[in-house]
């Protein structure tokens, strides 16, 4: 009998049910474990020859990295490899976002720093969100968070600012903004984005969920925009 | 038989060592597990009887809770009973902190915000920490970390600012400051505080150790200059 591989894949943006299904479409009888931390997953396949290049292929655009690979440690290679310098503004991750980042060692080569506003009068001050935006809007909209991106942006000038805005739960929820909803922005040269969720689960869940989005979409931002630098204004 | 009793323990500030020995002076025979996070420890005790009275005067000067209670649900709670506002100011603990604290559901009811700043050009900026200052003692150092906590309770209007500052490593150090090196400063009304620390430990260990050490040092604080002494009286 040949040796037993073993191979950990990374992912992220997959359910478990079409994970699962993609993975019995590939072999009947795969032999596989997932860990699954909000929506960053760990899959594990054990077997006796795994069709590596049909699962890359088959989960290509899910696939982040593999082995001891992290949301953040990705992310932080590509911002050191592109030398770009990043900043953080929060405000329902309450500096989890920031906490992730900075586990990676040598992220003080692109990590510049943050600010966790809790209050409207913060967002004003730091990051200046107009009041106009946080009288029409609230502190949890789209604009906001925007601004806040490009506020942090400007007030550490750095490359790229993202902030993440959202109401945390377990109180605070209204019908319009029920708990779980989460605005994550990304400022840059190239243009500003915006993506709104409604994430589910206890606070700290939804804190991570919010955190694994935003490094998601920092990391999906950096390949589109700098993997292939055609979009640099030379 | 008499039933089993479970009681959990919340600890700070006891090595495992010593705990262990003032439990066999209470017991001999006491049947008890130890769970330690980086100083903040879990003591569970599983006995016919506990002889819990003997057990909390043994523990108090370490005992800041039991059961779910953590460091941050029971220092929010006395901001909380003493209607005081929080800011904190980052810098090695890269938002740990923050993050540790808005963990606590409701704790925008006393968490105003924070700054993470991870290089010199933001302390100054955002935190107003002077450039003679980071000129003569650098990013981490004891008049470095109390112009940080006073610059952020500055900035957001706070009761109390706390800050932290050092090498989490695993590279940045030197013969003078070497990887573990963590300032933690307070800023009020009363005073000024700092302390300083050589902590051990991995990346993210020294970042924990730091972030446990700011959050019992804020609720020795809260204890020591707002509890009500008629509120001792059982």
């Amino acid at each position: 009998m040949r040796p037993m591989e073993t191979r950990v894949f990374k992912l992220f943006g997959i359910s478990e049910e079409l994970l699962e299904e993609k993975l019995k479409t590939i072999d009947e009888k795969i032999n596989f474990n997932i860990e699954n931390n909000n929506g960053d997953i760990s899959l594990t396949i054990s077997s006796q020859k795994i069709e590596e290049d049909m699962l890359r292929n088959e989960l290509a655009e899910y696939s982040y990295g593999t082995g001891a690979d992290t949301l953040e440690s990705i992310t932080g290679n590509l911002l050191k490899e592109y030398e770009l310098k990043l900043s953080v503004a929060e405000s329902c991750t309450g500096g989890r976002l920031s906490d992730r980042l900075t586990d990676v060692p040598g992220s003080s080569n692109y990590f510049l720093g943050g600010t966790i506003c809790y209050n409207n009068e913060s967002k004003n001050k730091l990051l200046s969100v107009s009041n106009k935006t946080l009288l029409r809007y609230g502190a949890v909209g789209e604009t906001t968070a925007l601004e806040m991106a490009s506020g942090v942006r400007c007030l550490f000038d750095s490359d790229i600012g993202i902030s993440v805005t959202g109401i945390a739960g377990p109180s605070g929820g209204t019908e319009d903004k029920p708990v779980g909803l989460v605005f994550i922005a990304l400022s840059s040269k190239f243009s500003n984005l915006c993506n709104k969720y409604n994430f589910e689960g206890l606070r700290k869940d939804i804190k991570t969920k919010a955190v694994n989005n935003a490094l998601n979409i920092l990391r999906l931002f950096l390949l589109d925009n700098y993997k292939n630098p055609k979009n640099e204004i030379s």
